[in-house]
C-alpha cells in the first residue's frame, strides 16, 4: 500500500464537541498504514447547520478547504444536507462523499426500505428534495424530524435519545428496515439505538468513512 | 472493540482462483483487532454462476452455509446476481450484503449515473430486473455485457481486460460517472481500469467489504 | 385447432385441498378440444409456502417438474410469490405464468389502482419487492396481510372469509378499484368477496389460466 | 354456470373486414355454455381510427352502444387507443376492457419488457401518453410506427406483414421480450409473426377476450 | 407588437356566472395592445362538468369551437379535467392550454409539493389519471374533494369557502407548499384563500392565462 | 389593483448586454398599473455562470440582493441553473421563481415532451440533477449542449444561432414537442427559433415573468 494522505472529514459547523464525536466514531476504522481520518470543523460556522443559508454558506467554505488540501486522499462532508457536494466534485480530483448520500445508500444495502431521523421538522422538506434528486424515493419508508435539537445534543443529550428512539420506532412501524441517523452528531448513540430498535441503524459519517476507505485503498 | 467473528465472503462458484483474488482484494481492508475476511467458495458449484438455474441453486447453497456459521459477524454474497440475498436475510441475524447491491449503491455515492460491465450479454436482462427492483433505474447510464467470459478470466486474462476497457469507455460516453464491475472476479483489474477510464471504478466485493466493516464495527 | 398438451398448473405446496380448489376454479375455462388444466401439487413441500426459504426451494422443485413435461403447452406457477418464474422461463420453451404477476396485471386491466390481500403480514414486504420489480408501484393502493392463515383456510374457513372481507373493505377505502386475492387458495371465495366488495376481485389462478389460454390457442 | 349475455366486442371503425377478423380471432375462445363473443362495428365511423378526433368521437359512440346493451356480460373496446374506456366504466356496471391496456398488460405477464407495433408514426406519441398514464413506462422497450397502414391491411396485406416483421425484429433487438400488435386488425397475422420473431406476440383483442372470460365466468 | 386575436377562454359548462367570474379574474392581465381575453361558455352544456361523460362531450364541443376560430391567438380550456386538450392540439395550430395542466405546473413553479382541492370526491380518481399521465405524481402532496359543489358555488358560496379552507389546511399539513384550486369557478376566492392558508394558491385559469400571454407575445 | 413593487429580475452574471436583452424581452409583458420588470445584473460576477462554483457563489449573492429588496413584489432568478432558488424561498416572503423550473414547466404546459438547449455540454449533467429533483424526467426528450458559448452570444451571435437551430432540430427528431432555451441570454432569438423549428420554443425568462405576474396580480 502506497502511503496516502488523510481522509479529511469536514464538520461544517463550529461545534468542537461534534468534531470530537467524529474522531471517536471513526477511530475503529483506522487501517494500519492506511489513511488517517482527520476531522476538522469550521470555527466561523454556526454550531448547527440548520437553515438553507447555513447550507449554502458552508458549501463555499468547504470548497475553500478542499482546494487547499491537495494532500488529502478523500473528503467527507460531515453534514446531513451534503452542502457543496457537487461543487467539491467539480473542483478537486479526489473522491468526495456526502454523508446524506452515503448514509441513505448504505441503509439501502442493508434493507429494502429506509427511514430517516432528522434534527428538526424543517429539514425534512429540504431532505426530500435530495432524496428525489437521488432517484430513491420509492425506497423511503418515511422521515421524522425531532423537535429542533442541536448537532451536539443529538449524540449527548438523554432527552434527545428518548425522542430519537420514539421516532425510530415509528419509522419501523411504517416499514423501515433500516434507519439513517440524519446528522453527523448522532454517532455516539448509534449502537444504543440499533440495539433498541432491532434493525440496522446507520451512522452516516461511519457510512461515508468506510466507502472512502474503499475508494482510496486497493 | 469486542473480538468479532470473521466476515464470511462466499464466492458461490467453485473457482479457487476467484477466491484467491478475493483474498488479495480484501487484504488491505483488514483492521487490526477487527474481523477477518474469510473467503470461501463452493466446490460443488460451476466455475461461473451464469444461468438463472445457477443463481437459484447457489442461493440455497449459500443459505446452508450461512445457517452453519453463527460465529460469522457478517456475510457477503460474492456473486453479482446476489443469489439468496433476501433468503439469507430472512434466515440469519447477521448483516448480509450482496455485491450487486453494494457495488451499485457505492457507485451512486461517487457519481450521479452508473454504468455496469457484465460478463455476458445474457446477464444484462437479469440484472435489469434487480436494478428496477432496487428502484434506482433513473441513475443507470447503461450496462454492457462482455462476450461471455468466466469469472476467473475477468481478473486475469489480457484479452478480457481490453474488452472491459472498451466497454467502460462506451459507458462513460453514455454518461456514466462511475463504473461497476459486474463480477467478483474483476478485483485484480480495478485499479488499472480506473486509471484508464478516469472515473471511479467500483469493485463490488470491496464495496461490500467496507460496508460490512461499517456494519459490524462501531 | 391442433390438439395441445395440458396447461400444467403447479401448486407448489403439498395441500391437496388447495389443488382440488384449483381444479374447481379452472373447470369453467376448459375449452372443448382445447388444452386441459392439469393441476398438481408437490407432496414434499410444506402445506403453505410462507417463508423465503419455502419460496426458494419450491422454485427449484418447479424447475424440475417443468423440465420433465415437454408435453405441457404452458405452465402456471400457482403460488403468489411466483417462485421460480424467471428460472422456468430460462429453462423451457413453453409460456410460463406466475399468478402474482397475472393477478396484478389483470387487476390493472379492470381498474386504475389495485389492492392485495395476503395471507400474512410477513409476506407483504416480499410482495413489495416484486411489485417494484414489476414497475407498477404507482398503481398500488395498498396491501393488507391477514393474520397468518394457511392456503387451504383462505378458501374454506369462515373466520378467514370475514377477515378477508374486512381487509378488502379497507383497501377499497384506500382507493383500490380492484382487489387481488394474494394466494392460490382463495379461489372458492372469489365470487362471494366480489359480491360483498362491489369491485372486481381477481383470483390470480383464474387470471393466469385465461392468459395461458390466450397464449396457447390462436 | 348461469347463462350469460354475450361479451360485446366493439370495433369502433366501420371496416367489416376487421370485424370479420375479430370473429375469426375469437372463435377458438368460445366456451360451451359460456358467453358468446359478439363482434360489431360502427358503420358511421371511418375505416381506421387514426386521429385524435376519431378517438374522441368513437368514445362517445361506444358509450351509446354500451348503454343500450344491458344484456351484455362485458364490453371490449377493440381499438388500440382505448377510446372511451374510462367513460364506459363510469356508465355501465359490466366489465369494460380496452385492448391497448389488455394487450400491454398481457405482454407484461409474458416477459419483462414489451415493444409495440403501431399502424403509423403519428399514433406513437398518443400511445405514449397512455403508457405513462398506465404507470408502466419502465417496462417498455420501444414502439415502432408502420408507414400509416389501415386496420384492415394490418391483417391482410403482405407488404404490411413484411414491414411488421421488420419492426418486430427491431424491437426485439432493443430488448423487447414480447411484442404487442397495436391494432385490432392484426389478429390474422399473430401466429405467423410469433413464429418469425421467436418471442411471444400478443394480439390485443385476444388478450382482452380471455381477460373478459376470466371476469364474467367463475 | 403585431395586433393579435383574442385569447379565447372557453368555459365548457353553461354557467354564465362562472364565465363572468373568469372575465373578472382575467381583467387584470389584459396588456394594452395585447390580445384580449374573450371568455365564453357553452349554453348547451350542463352547469358543472362533473361526470366522465360531461368531459367527453365537452371535448368535442370545444373542438368545434376551436376550429371555428382561426382568429384566436390561443385557446384556454377552462375546465379542470382538461377536456379535449390533446384533441384541440391535434386540430388547430394555435397554442392550447388546459387549466389542470397549467394550474399544477404553476404550483410546481412555486413550491416543491402541491395539493389540489376538487369540487367532489368522485373527480379525484379521474384527476389522478391525468397527474400520472403528466408524470408529476411524486410532486403531489394530496388531493381533497369537497362535498360535491357546483362550479358557480366554488367562487360564490360562503359555506363552500369554509369547506375549501378546511381542505386547504389539511393539504398544507400533508406537506403541500402550494394549493391548486381544482375548478375554473374558484377564481373569486383565490386571494382570500391564499391569505388564510399562508401558501401560494393557484387559480388555474389565471395560471393558464399568463402562460398564454407568454406564448402569443414576444 | 393595489400599486405593487417591481418584479426584480436578477441576471446573476455581469453581462450588461444580457441584462439589456432581458429588458427588451420583458417589455411586452408590462401591465399598465402593474408591477414593472426591473432587470439588474451582478457586476462582481463572471460574464457567464458556467461552473458549479459560479452557481454556488451567485446563489449567495442573489440572497443578499433579495434580502435588501422588501419593496419588490417578486424575484426572478435569471440563470438557467436556478442558483439560490431554495435559499431565497427560505429567506424572503415574496414569490421567487427560477427560470429553469419556469421554463421546463411552461414547456410541459405546451407539449408532452420537452427538449433543452444548453450553452455547453458540461451543463447537461448539472441540469439533469435538477430535472430528476423536479420529478419530471419522464417528460424529457433530451438535452443538447452547444459548443460552450457565452450568455451574450446565445442571443446575438449568428454562428450560435445556426448551432442552436441544429440542436433544436435534433431534439424535435427525438420527440421533443417543445424546446426550452437553456439560458437567459437566448431571448432575442426566441421567435426566430420558434419559426424555424415549428414547435413551441420557450424563453425561460419570459416564462418566469408571466408566472410572476400571475403570482402578484389578482
Amino acid at each position: 500500500m502506497t502511503p496516502q494522505g488523510p481522509i479529511l472529514v469536514i464538520n461544517p459547523n463550529s461545534s468542537t464537541g461534534v468534531t470530537q464525536g467524529l474522531v471517536a466514531a471513526l477511530a475503529p476504522y483506522a487501517l494500519p498504514g492506511g489513511p488517517a481520518f482527520e476531522c476538522i470543523d469550521i470555527p466561523t460556522s454556526p454550531a448547527t447547520i440548520a437553515t438553507s443559508e447555513d447550507v449554502a454558506r458552508s458549501g463555499l467554505a468547504l470548497a475553500e478547504i478542499a482546494r487547499g488540501r491537495p494532500d488529502a486522499s478523500a473528503f467527507i462532508i460531515a453534514c446531513f444536507s451534503d452542502p457543496g457536494l457537487e461543487l467539491l466534485r467539480s473542483l478537486v480530483p479526489q473522491p468526495v462523499l456526502g454523508i446524506q448520500e452515503a448514509g441513505i445508500l448504505t441503509a439501502m444495502a442493508r434493507a429494502d426500505r429506509f427511514g430517516i431521523i432528522a434534527l428538526s421538522e424543517r429539514s425534512v422538506a429540504r431532505h426530500l428534495l435530495r432524496i428525489r434528486q437521488m432517484g430513491v424515493l420509492d425506497r423511503m419508508a418515511g422521515e421524522v424530524g425531532l423537535s429542533g435539537v442541536s448537532a451536539l445534543d443529538a449524540g449527548t443529550c438523554d432527552k434527545v435519545l428518548t425522542e430519537t428512539l420514539e421516532a425510530g420506532r415509528g419509522l419501523v412501524r411504517q416499514g423501515a428496515g433500516a434507519i439513517v441517523l440524519g446528522c453527523a452528531g448522532f454517532a455516539p448513540r448509534r449502537r444504543r439505538i440499533e440495539a433498541e430498535l432491532g434493525v440496522p441503524v446507520i451512522d452516516p459519517v461511519q457510512a461515508a468513512a468506510v466507502i472512502a476507505l474503499g475508494a482510496v485503498i486497493a
